[in-house]
């Protein structure tokens, strides 16, 4: 299998006369291919969908780069994506609020429903999470996938399957907005304007966040967080002696207290600016994960009663997300500012833009 | 004024006529007298107390040893101590629930309770806390002293009034509980087998906790702490490299998943421990300080949605710390190791007990 | 003392040499009269206001024509009116956020700050709350009062002093929807559509409640609560027989689960009905108090854990109302529909308008 | 099929060779006969589990006398019992935490996992829930049943196979527990000393209830209740107008402010003592359901902020409840006050035993 150096002997084979279900496999550092892949029967709670947009993630290039990301390794062939929408094509049995035709957005995580976590309604910490692109779970960057029918969301008309992709990165800010209960009382400070500092932005103000100040490092992702809505952005920098300085700074461009600091970086500079920042019995949220450890004044941030609280992807968040774009309160488009076809090429492409950086926020694919 | 470089000029003088109130005063470092105090006058909502019970926290010998503590500094002479009980000897106009005669815990902070924090029921975080003992405001090691009524709290008869003075102390690990949400399903672990470890302990069992867990570097304290009640205690390093051996030792030791941690230790090698050793889904508590700056992994705690809780103070706390106490859950008895008389050299004497550390939990005026 | 049979003794003298503060005075049934008010002393926390515009309340109406409101019963001279704005014209010798010229809204109820109640957070409930109005406390419909600053709240300058008085009763649209816990993710539907169930609706609307349904028995305040955004409006009966049909209806009209209902009538026939719509695992807000006691199926109610949640006033809405207000997220100028002057004529003649109801929504004083 | 006038013609037959496996089936009115049982095939998620005690519930009792119960209704022959333990026999393939031997205690209840309700935590409220004994649900009197493997509790060594059975009842109070939030702080007052008002007791003091008074009308309930470690017992009549002389007995009984009731019997007087008696800011929990509508003063109620709070079953309580008997926090022992065997003749019985009320709390078969 050449660069990769793996086998994918387990990549699908279509069945004869149909249509051959492609999909995109990693099968090694750098090494992505449009292959077979073979769907598995359709059972009385599942749907068929016919994937019409899926976006690339930080996550796929990570893979794609380095083949494992935290403790996740890929270690066989494994089918890419997991930010997705697509149309019903079949649904099982036992599916009632679906049919052919329906548009709909996908939530990737399937979760065990028997252990505690699952059953006290945080499945998004199950030990057992099968989830879309997370080895060895195969992804959805495919013509079709199977996939439990309770998990697909029928999109209204005016939101179309783009938005629906986008609701997979949307959960992420959403998540973090209820885990650290922004309301209409609670001015916002995201540190971090990368596309998670965007949709954490976005979710807070469909929150009610009265006033919400971003920062960032780069001058050209303040600009697109300022046509977003922040009402006031603050360029920073990388020396961790300015900490101070920019605290202040911060505090004076929100004119009031700071109650909740989304951290959306996650580096030891990031997280003491956001504990020094926040307001005593406020809260900070670490969504960012550029750091493993930190040197951060936990104790100051502790004496006046800030809470760190921490967020793992999201759970019950479609129908918000897609509530929060059927009713204008978030506009994700904006944020969708590269798109691909389904070709081999086109395919190597898009994760090129979206592995450089630079203008690209969300790269997509139109299948 | 000697040693301690200043002027006791606002030292009270007593009324003609009649007793005079002691107090011990902080006048420099290591320098601690007992002179008159003078009473403010009392207000139709204050009481007068005479003191009975005044335990040594270690913030009191901080001061005595530094004339500082955190952000605090002793410029003028203030008197020390705020752990106490005593008997009231007069109410003001306007005082229902107290009399004469009654014996009284008392709560140490006089909050502003005009400010937002105050309003929102967190009267512990208002930033005009007038705090006992914490400059400039004089404490309460002394044979009267006048405080509001509404922070004095009427001891049941099975209650001394020793005991009512570890109320204060006790506070701390019940605020911690609270915060933490200790209840008959969350299994807890604690991080330090000092005072605060103990009442820490001490108050996860009364809240109903099934399990609990205690490490420290200290073998004597282990052994206090596994006779006032704990399940399993570990002794452990203080090598930072042997975090992770000793997270598989604690959670073999817990036998379950560990859902409450409190780090009453507060260095960046207990809190990484405690960052690892909690189960996904739980908290971990930072209830001791010992390092201001940590270097922790915070991002792998977050991924898993373990949140990192801050305490400061307690606030409506006597009433149930009494109420612990009346019902024999918990029984503060056994942790007040040390006694003193309120002369002079006693005094001085209990200090230096308290300093010393080595088999002292509380030391304790009776006055 | 004619018609209301009560010497107003304590009625206030205006100082030699200054203008006398003139209030208006409920003297007995149907009998309000301009005379002196004598201020008290202003504390160093006080602040003096000259009243600007103050709205009449229902309850208002209710003491002129009876004298008693629940087991509220006027039996001496007591001034009259409690939504209020104004502007400073002095402060005590403590007060930093206020300064003479400042335009401002006036939270009216001062609570004890001692009690177990206040302290935790939940003033509001406070047994002995001083309220504008409720005897035997005095009123703020008068040319200057005294108040605590604290509950003296500055109005920015795109808000007036008009809809700083409409702050009191969209107060309790905001207490009814921070304890229902209204947000982005909970439809909304509200019984009743006067002026609390007006305010009700548009603090949901503000809140980020997506679907708001309302119904009444009168055309006219459906029209209205159309023009202020429902989604939907629905006429219902008051025959208690046609409770199934009308949830059937109310149900059909949200085309979704009704999560929160918010009763702002209180009869037997809208708690019915409110129990019978609301989803399982939602609440029910009683707001409206039109019985006392209601026949009602708690039980079917229960057993879907539909809770049913009580709101006395409220507590620290002020600033989140003058936020909404500032923000545009709350336009409360249509709900203004009457303004008189501050004499003895234009007085009787707004509390004869606000009485006789119609199309007066809410009457307001230009003082 | 005689009296019941029901055929049951799928009662299921035993295999060849096989012992046949034999349930108590409810066929009609007062007909409750043992006959052979099939058991579905055991999936790679479940076990099969040998009874060995089931207690009898007030539900049981009443399908057995009318064939129905709220909107349930016996149509087809139905297999009764839910409050069960036994002893695994064999588990599915991809089941880890059981093994043959296995002592366990059962939760009755089968949620789907894909509804709203489910997914947010709430999986006792799922409207697609197959509950044991809830018709066209099959229960659990039988020699053997199969069952979701995650739904049976394994025990420890000192809880025995009854006392196992008795979590199905004590989860009742569990839940109602943790739905009011009872803990250290809150006074508890329990209306009703049937069986459920028991076991809401012995939850309330497990979970801390450092007080709790309970009433009822009979004498022997409440001698039993003084013996299970009431603090007070109340003797009460069922007349409306001994309302408030009774809440000012309750109050008085109590000593102190009254946090939460438990309506255990859910009578239109039961309910208006128990919002009459609560403290301001408290909350009525409505366990019993003796009335489906009642009259009662719910304005009066929620001016004071007493929030009503139904509860509906239990989730996720059985590692609680295994938790109190292991610990010993709760004793369910003296509950059981009659054994029986399988037979028919015993079977019939027992029913009546249960049925007749008396002296009987909890009557349980042997397997």
């Amino acid at each position: 299998m050449g660069k990769g150096g793996m086998s994918h002997g387990n990549v699908g084979e279509g069945k004869d006369g149909e249509e051959e279900n492609m999909a995109a496999w990693l099968l090694g550092v750098n090494n992505l291919k449009i292959l077979p892949f073979k769907l598995p029967t359709l059972g009385p709670h599942d749907a068929r969908i016919r994937m019409k947009a899926v976006g690339i993630c930080g996550s796929d290039v990570h893979y794609l780069k380095e083949m494992k990301l935290a403790d996740f390794v890929v270690t066989e062939p494994m089918v890419i994506g997991h930010e997705c929408a697509g149309v019903v094509e079949e649904v099982g049995s036992e599916v009632k609020h679906l049919a052919p035709g329906d548009r709909v957005a996908i939530e990737p995580g399937i979760s065990c429903w028997r252990c505690a976590l699952c059953k006290e309604g945080r499945y998004n910490l199950c030990p057992e999470m099968k989830f879309f692109a997370t080895p060895p779970v195969h992804g959805s960057l495919a013509n079709q996938i199977v996939h439990p029918a309770d998990l697909c969301f029928k999109l209204p008309d005016n939101v179309s399957l783009e938005e629906g992709a986008m609701c997979e990165p949307l959960s992420v800010g959403v998540h973090a907005c209820r885990r650290a209960n922004v309301g209409p009382e609670t001015n916002v400070l995201v540190m971090g304007a990368g596309p998670i500092g965007l949709v954490t932005m976005l979710s807070a103000r469909a929150f009610g966040s009265p006033r919400v100040v971003i920062v960032d490092v780069d001058d050209h992702r303040l600009s697109v967080a300022k046509e977003l809505g922040a009402d006031e952005t603050i360029k920073v920098s990388t020396n961790i002696n300015d900490v101070s300085a920019e605290v202040e700074q911060i505090k004076k461009a929100m004119g009031a207290g700071i109650d909740i600091t989304f951290d959306c970086a996650g580096f030891t500079k990031t997280m003491s600016t956001a504990l020094g920042a926040t307001l005593s019995g406020g809260k900070v949220c670490l969504v960012g994960l550029g750091h493993t450890e930190m040197t951060v004044p936990l104790a100051p941030a502790a004496v006046r009663e800030v809470d760190v609280v921490g967020v793992f992807r999201y759970k019950n968040t479609w129908p918000l997300c897609i509530e929060f774009l059927r009713s204008g309160k978030i506009d994700v488009k904006p944020l969708i500012t590269h798109r691909f076809g389904f070709s081999q090429k086109e395919v190597e492409e898009a994760f090129e833009t979206s592995a450089r950086g630079g203008n690209a926020i969300k790269v997509m694919f139109n299948l």
